[in-house]
């Protein structure tokens, strides 16, 4: 069956397709009493938005929010939080090619396998445009935990990493690609750029860091807070991999290269490393909490490949319309919105269970 | 609070501690009828039973199951099946070092910083003893889902990969490692014991391959086959990375080499590669379904680390006792289990709703 | 924590208060490719609307449902439906005295206990309203379960009941009380317009028998077909009991006469009675499913009650405003929508389970 | 599919037939620190064993609880609780005839048709055997909610109720049917063994008060406490109809006579009436929680009656074996365990959500 909530104390359900007349976002579970209107919703969607710079889809989306529901007066009062964004830009185009034929690496096969038929305009259900009702909920997410703070970057697009040397929080805002390294996204700009000329696509690899979590959010064994991490981050279209911490490096590594030992500090035990990424056993261990996600290169390229028809002919399709060349740099708010969902869910889970 | 129940139509709960009397499993929503005994069961805790060679744990468990409930006359009857395993080696040593003082990179701190307090007895309830409870749910996963073959191997010890030439599924049940090239495995003969002698510990990476899966299965959009997989197998003690198909190699790809062209096949669409390890959209294509896993060295080491008491002072501790060099080589049926756990629960889901 | 989501299989989500903009539902498992639109929901919601007699509310609520998500050229795609109903005449009346003070019977002081502030508009949240978004998932739950016909009725208002003997299934839709007792429905004329012009009000028992329901529908033990029932029955407003088949009486009968016999018939077994109500270890019997669900009299009378001021100074409170004389009636349509949503459920959960 | 968990926050799992090895059950959720040994548990275990007076079954269990996890040093530690109870008198019964017919009143046929067989030694796990392990799950569940006093008790049965004005809880623990009655206690012994001689069996009604449950536990909309109450009742072993505060009753008052009206008190408001049984809106009042539910006859009886066979033949069965004449009378004890573990659930889900 579609399962399309998330969450277990703090929850969300989304709705909505690329080419519907909009999509949204039902938060349950929400603490009364947190200050929430539009403008608290807003910047978090812009950061998403597409259409704001050559490097991203084409796409004209204002992803204006609007709240049905869930607050009296500027405050949440408990009751779940309606969120709907319209879509405006559905462009009035032919899509008989993709209506006709699966995209390769798309979920076209995979849902008329599943469902017996699909709605193709602009991808439908499956289209990325769902992680602005995310985006929208992580929102909500964040009055939850003013505690924490979250910070996502791209570290690497294409095979080009960012100098961890180079890392300028500063930064993330200041280029079109969430990097926190100048120089490297200088070097992006041509190389994305470059990919997007050549009708092809690019891969990138996100980082997550939240600050400020306690120790101790995190519901053993299966909602552990890196499984629900994990969840979060896999679910993200296109994401393929997730690591916790030093991640695949760690298997690596011998025993006590990956230890992350303790001394007494001024606000107790303190670690000398962070191997861990903030998690043990599936609990928060109050240091930061980090989360690497590799984002596939967008599907829809123009350069044309085999494929079958729904017929199960042979044939080429190239994707025409609007798409992103590189659909990790859009994700980073997506990745910063699911890291502040789980964590706020955790931290209501731990409070029911521990006071 | 606590969630210690994975799966949605198939539902499986564990309980039990290292130390304690037993643990075990109930398994719930397990259609009615098929063949169920406890030889169905054991040769998959056989499997994963600590003690078997130099290279595991040489704690001794017998690991043997009993079926308390939901069968009758060697048949499921539709009603939640429960599975015992008693502990009978929870050796009487002393363990007020480690009631004292946090064990570096185990979960010791951060369960105290949650509960207050821990069972502090070969680490209670975090203790890998918890997986063979899923190995023994697996098994009966299993039957659900008999068109499915599942196999899973380690790939890599300590940055030690195997020639993927040199693949031979035979060989993975011949030789300690679950090792599909056999020279590799002669050299991790080596490699692990070394870091035995040393009282060190390695990583591993874990691939697990489930063959026969149709098209359809998955749960857009918070239930997607790869989210549940992810979360499935973050949640297994020590693993800190997941990635599917071509994963994080992905992120470094252009558009059109990770696509999967698609081809007019004898039955139905054939995929020219399968970079999406079996999943479009978070549902299965039909081709397999690939994860990788990684595992971090074991925490438990006897190289002495610097750590604090749960005073908060400064002191030292290595571990001693019965452990694993590399917890990833006896995680591998639990990885096998976990695929067939997470694959049963969705080929319910999906008759639910799709018939 | 909020919990606005019903179902295990079939699953919906509402939002919405009384006086915000819109109020609507999220319906999420439905099986794709049945043909829904728009008029599929309507005429429900229209027999749930308010106004249309004088022994309603006098409140003007078009209540038209807008399909926001979830199908495609007039089907359902398996993703989510999100049904939308605008809210038009939120009357700009003075609440201050409800904000103020707490009516008696309400839930103001128990939704003020709990989040600390509530919207008094129209009740917010607790208002009856909500229930329109329960009819519009369940008329998305009907197209589930066509094999099933669903009948609801009044049985009883003020303690007045129908003559059984009298029954006619014809008059239910033709009098403005759901009656199928021509005869009861004149009398009930004068009691619900007397209880009116009192500025009282009445309470009301609702029927619902759903037939066609094949035997095998229900998941022991804690989500059993009754216990379900239950809670979604219970959990309409003002409802204070719940009874399956004989019910209350059952407790007064001796075993030989509450028992079902069956004997052998044309298509199976048949049972000499239906003591049951349908429904036997929480499982369906193939006979029709009898519930029955008290309504208690209006909260809102316009007579004059004792109660407290937030402050907790004493008042008195007569409930101004437009309301049901007796909100049973409008219950009606809600207790046929909740039947239709647990079978639905129930339908796809047994698919699942057993194929 | 099958559904053996209840609870949201505080969930517990249970397992196992009538005659089977054991029955047990799997609390989760349970916050950590609570005192916690088998003799917190085994009181409630003897109120509902079975074999204590002739006004029970005679089957001998002494149903000893053990607790195999989730406590350390007699404190729980916040992971799950396993309870096991042995059958130890499953008698070596002829159940031939049982097995082949079906008995009237029974799930025999609904388990049949829905699972294509059953266990039907003792009628499997549709046996009110599966009570013990709700009981024992309840014992654990009232060390969460200390500040509440539930008290349970049979204010009716065979018709016969017992007179309010001579309510005295002392007298519930101190004859055979938990009631708070003398007088109408010396009846019911012979209206009970009057009805055991004649073969046959007797309803009751049961109910069961919550004190000191502070406002604001319940969680709009739809686990509402009244709905979850509902839910959790009706899902017992003979359990037709539950019912809330003034229940039916209330359908035949006037809003004014229903109304609860609030005074100013000394520790707050005070209410006049508690025809809402201490909820309203589904959140709790502050008032005592009143909850009423009806128990049908016993089904199993030795009066014979007309059935079919599995294969649909005529037939008669009167029900031999050892069983209640009165089986609301042992059900006392698991409502009351019924209630607090749903007031235990919200008691967590409220700290979850408003801290």
């Amino acid at each position: 069956m579609s399962w399309n909530t998330f969450g277990r104390s703090l929850r969300f359900t989304t709705w909505g397709e690329s080419h519907g007349p909009a999509l949204g976002a039902v938060v349950d579970g929400c603490p009364p009493g947190l200050a929430l209107d539009e403008a608290a919703i807003q910047p978090f969607l812009d950061a998403r938005r597409p259409g704001t710079s050559k490097f991203t889809t084409q796409r004209k989306e204002p992803d204006e929010v609007r709240i049905l529901s869930g607050t009296f007066e500027g405050k949440t009062t408990g009751t779940p939080i309606s969120l709907m964004i319209e879509n405006v830009d559905q462009r009035s185009k032919d899509y008989s090619e993709v209506a006709k034929a699966y995209r390769p690496g798309h979920a076209d096969y995979a849902y008329d396998a599943k469902y017996g038929f699909r709605d193709y305009r602009g991808g439908g259900r499956s289209s990325a445009r769902e992680t602005a009702a995310r985006v929208a909920a992580g929102a909500v997410a964040r009055l939850v935990i003013p505690e924490v703070k979250i910070t996502a970057y791209v570290c690497e697009i294409g095979g080009d990493a960012i100098d961890r040397e180079a890392f300028d929080a500063e930064q993330i805002g200041q280029n079109p690609f969430f990097c926190p390294d100048a120089w490297a996204a200088k070097r992006w700009e041509k190389l994305v750029d470059d990919a997007r000329l050549d009708g092809s696509s690019l891969g990138a690899v996100v980082e997550c860091v939240a600050e400020g979590v306690p120790a101790g959010w995190g519901a053993p064994i299966y909602a552990k807070l890196d499984a629900d991490l994990a969840s979060g981050m896999m679910g993200i279209n296109a994401v393929k991999a997730v690591e916790i911490g030093t991640g695949f490096a760690a298997a690596r590594l011998r025993g006590e290269q990956n230890a992350d030992p303790m001394r007494p500090g001024a606000e107790g035990p303190e670690f000398l490393a962070n191997n861990a990424g903030g998690i043990a056993g599936g609990i928060s261990t109050g240091q930061p909490v980090v989360v690497r996600v590799a984002f596939k290169p967008t599907s829809s390229i123009l350069i044309a490949q085999e494929t079958v028809t729904r017929e199960g002919e042979a044939t080429e399709l190239a994707t025409k319309g609007r798409h992103d060349p590189c659909v990790g740099i859009r994700g980073t708010p997506v990745v910063a919105a699911m890291m502040a969902l789980v964590l706020a869910d955790h931290k209501l889970l731990h409070r029911a269970q521990c006071g």
